[in-house]
């Protein structure tokens, strides 16, 4: 089936990304011990079985790498069809490898934007994957408070400056370009900032539509450095 | 191969959409007159003997049947994998036939948010859509001054103060539903006023990145009333 | 009387911009097939034999040279006295011929900054005699949607952000004035520019206290180019 | 000669008001002794000698009558014939008798909007007014800082909202109009707090172009009770 | 007992700002004159039977030696321990003879992020103390209005960016203190300027919480130069 | 001396506070392996040994219970004076047992609030005293976010309502009060929610001032549940 094509393309970066949340030996399993459904959206969050092949195979793939299945997998499949663009999107925006932007540069892209669009979901889960990506355990936590005095390089400064603007529609202009080229941003990664700021923009809206509520995993992942000793702590992030 | 078989599934409605822009005999191809790739977009627009071939078919059945290529299209093959998210996602918005929004009331609601972020090209492409879908010729240049004293039922008033709502990223609450109700929209009527919003939140800030200038034929679209009698170019433009 | 005294003083320059509006040899006569009063204010529109003869004489002058009435000059004459001061400053500010203003410049003036208060009486008529003036049919629309990136000169930019500056309240200092004599405007232009948009401050409020209503003509007024053959009715509108 | 016999017309009322400014026996001149006009304007003051005959001969009544000239008219008069129209609207909306608002009632509006728009010279001259005219020597100040809880009555209060409203340009509606008539206001009281508000938007951005400096006599009228016994003591307190 | 220690200790310097409101001769007692307390705030006001010692002879010399009590001093006084803290931290910063600030740039601070924060109350009684301070009985009333325009030094104006910047809670750049340094500021009078904004960031809130009123007294303080010749004017300021 | 006096009224609250920070057996003194001074402040922090004794006698209490030296009792110091007069405020505000106020609700007030200020000193070191009083760890994340959607009880909501109308500076009605005492709070509890937000807005704006950075051990504390057992799983997530 054609639908299930389209997955086939687009899934390996979803779960190379996802994968990176997983880090011990034992999958849990969190479809029956989440909370009911209806704690996570307001929209009715269907049943798995009444769902697509390729939308399940594609959320169970997640969950078993990651050791979680993150609420916006659950929250959109409300919609089957609008799922499938939202994560071919997201994929190709959050999941390169090429450019000037790195993971976590990209993480905290959505952190930034997101706040100031005050979508709970985005930032909490966001946040979580930028402490993954940097291992920088405390940054997004600044960033969320006022990037402008946090602890960022001239660099990612200059990134979010634009990421804002775009976040607020202002009307994009040579300085800005400028700008990023100051640090050494060329123009396609202009467009990855750009982008990945307009796609949570719509993201945010979504999420304040379903009240999208984050998993209770992401608050903490990737604030406490790991046992070395002992790995058995499924939750402890990187 | 699979992505081709992406556009197959979502070209039709791109089609039936785009086709209601067509309303004389002759077929006019912009292809060539178009004026020069670099004025429509701040980034480089492909020729398209340099693009996949699924996108390539996508433009030129668009163009055969619109009369011309809308730039949205020209300027958003600079990214052939982002083009078809953004496509396949547009689709599976505005060109639902269920529900309780007409294509009209789509392209109202893109109308009003748009002009909140100051999108040149989706403010002049969409009101063009509405003034045809609606056949109501200067309704859509009264949203665009001001949505709040505009001639609209209270039913389209109300879907606009949603659409405001999410659009200004203003925390959703029962109260917001409770307003659409009470006009007659129920919560999946809901989705799709945000969903559409959310995505021209997203829409509007890559018109930004990209300065995406409208075609010309845009301006002019569905303001004149079509002569019955010799249906000679009244949708030509200037 | 007297008071007819003032309006032969200030006649003439209104008739002069209001038969710019014509363009066919008929004149069409809208006064008995105008929508009922109520529609366009939400005051009184008195009877035309109820008004002074003064005001009377200045709206049949007008009407037979522009082949409609505003509906601003019906509007207002709810208050004579406040209609003959309205329309005699109106009348010293925008059909003046010195200084370094062009007709449309000052037009200009006026969309921007009735854009910016939301007027859709102001924005739909001034933007139709800026199409007329400028012969630029699309340029008003680029500017109701976002002046800063129009395609503006960088004369025209400097205006409008001298006139946005004062339509907000702006402080203004030095450094306004040098940024208009950079493009070529002296002192007596910044009078010029900050009149129009002070007027019209004025008169969008107008606007909004009596829910001035744009006559129908307005809307597509200046869209199309003139058939030179046969010069039948495309101003007419529809 | 015509504009004379304007002067006729409208020259009295405004003759009353600035009489009700003169307290002494006295006539001070201030022509003489005034500052050098560079210091009241960006722009030239004229000589009087160099005036029109009807713009001089108003200017000597109102300075005979009111004690000193109000800057206004020495600055309005580099553009004579704007002079002219700016206080023949002046007059007709500031010195009716008639409808639902007092002198004072039009001073309070005055300075309650001109405050949001930080006019300098308007918030000093027309609190200087709205203590002569109310005998209320402290009200002004109290809503120079914030009407929402200065010592009004319900019905200043709903007056200065529905001003507020309109110096904002909020789309007015009909429950705007029911607050007022709420307190005992009618519509054409609304009309009348709309184009005081409306002609002081006006008139703010005129003072902000040209740095319009109050008179030093406006900032302590009012302030004090007269001595009746003596006409010396206007430094007792009160 | 401890508590009456602190006042021993803080009290010297606000007798000696208060002193400085006193004039004449005689003592005028205001405790049994005032309004009752239940008009000054919208808490009870405590008799001064059912205060503390210390706090009482606070008030009784703040009385004595400035002719009224402000009504600071009367409101805060609902909550002893509370008003111990507020006048300790008020001492420390507003009564200093030390650093780069004088007593009246001290008081424009306040008055101009207090009109910021719409604070009647501080506005009010500290544009008196401006006025005594600085013997310019107008420049407070022009920083009401707008201290953009007003007529201030380089040094004035460059002090209250500063203030204001800290008041809009900005996020506080090397910029920001250069740009004090330029006009002879250093980090310690940067520091001076910051904390008053922040303290009355402070107080202003708990003005509007308390809906605390001015002393009629404050309004007209140093408005009036002083009569040479006889010293009777109680209420003549300086 | 006097001073010392002072302290020893106010330093056991401040005691209990801090001491409720402690966790494990072992204290740590991170006095000497503190960041150097000139990471923690724009300002330079004193030596203790330079430091009057009653603040080094306080501080070492502080730390001594606390485990850790907050960096404002570092930061402050710089103005001993001051530093007294802000924790005597301070102390009478958040220590207080009396009221309708928990510890926990006075420190959400505090995150609440300090978000609005964007100070990131206020919000990461009183949402970990959140954590810690209220025991739930991941509250203060979803306010900091938005606390219009976080998981708040209605009393808490109505809490942070009349919190961020004081923080705004809105001016305080009876209907603010009412909404208040809808959710069982009085006028006493009303002014500590005031004088809460007061305080803070003056402790925001000295932290920018500052640039007053967080220790380190705030952006964690009070995140993982205590294993009772054996005092070392603080990586096991919840």
């Amino acid at each position: 089936m054609a639908s299930n094509l389209v997955w086939k393309l687009c899934r390996p970066p979803v779960f190379r990304q996802l994968a990176s949340l997983r880090s011990g030996a034992e999958i849990r399993h969190f479809s029956s011990s989440d909370p009911p459904p209806e704690n996570i959206s307001r929209y009715p969050v269907p049943y798995r079985k009444d769902l697509p092949h390729d939308i399940v195979d594609l959320m169970e793939e997640v969950e078993s790498k990651g050791g979680f299945l993150p609420n916006v997998f659950k929250v959109l499949s409300h919609r089957p069809a609008e799922f499938r663009a939202f994560f071919s999107y997201y994929n190709e925006l959050m999941n390169k490898e090429t450019g000037g932007l790195t993971k976590a540069d990209r993480e905290l892209i959505v952190v930034a934007t997101s706040v100031h669009n005050k979508c709970l979901y985005c930032v909490v889960s966001h946040s979580a994957l930028h402490r993954i990506y940097s291992k920088k355990p405390t940054l997004s936590d600044q960033v969320i408070v006022n990037y402008e005095n946090a602890e960022l390089s001239a660099r990612e400064r200059a990134m979010l400056d634009f990421a804002m603007a775009v976040c607020r529609c202002d009307t994009i202009t040579e300085q800005h370009f400028q700008s990023l080229e100051d640090v050494g941003f060329d123009r396609e990664d202009a467009w990855d900032i750009s982008a990945i700021t307009a796609f949570f923009a719509m993201s945010n809206r979504l999420a304040h539509l379903t009240d999208m509520r984050p998993n209770s995993e992401f608050y903490n992942l990737g604030r406490m450095p790991r046992d070395k000793n002992k790995d058995k702590g499924n939750v402890k992030g990187e």
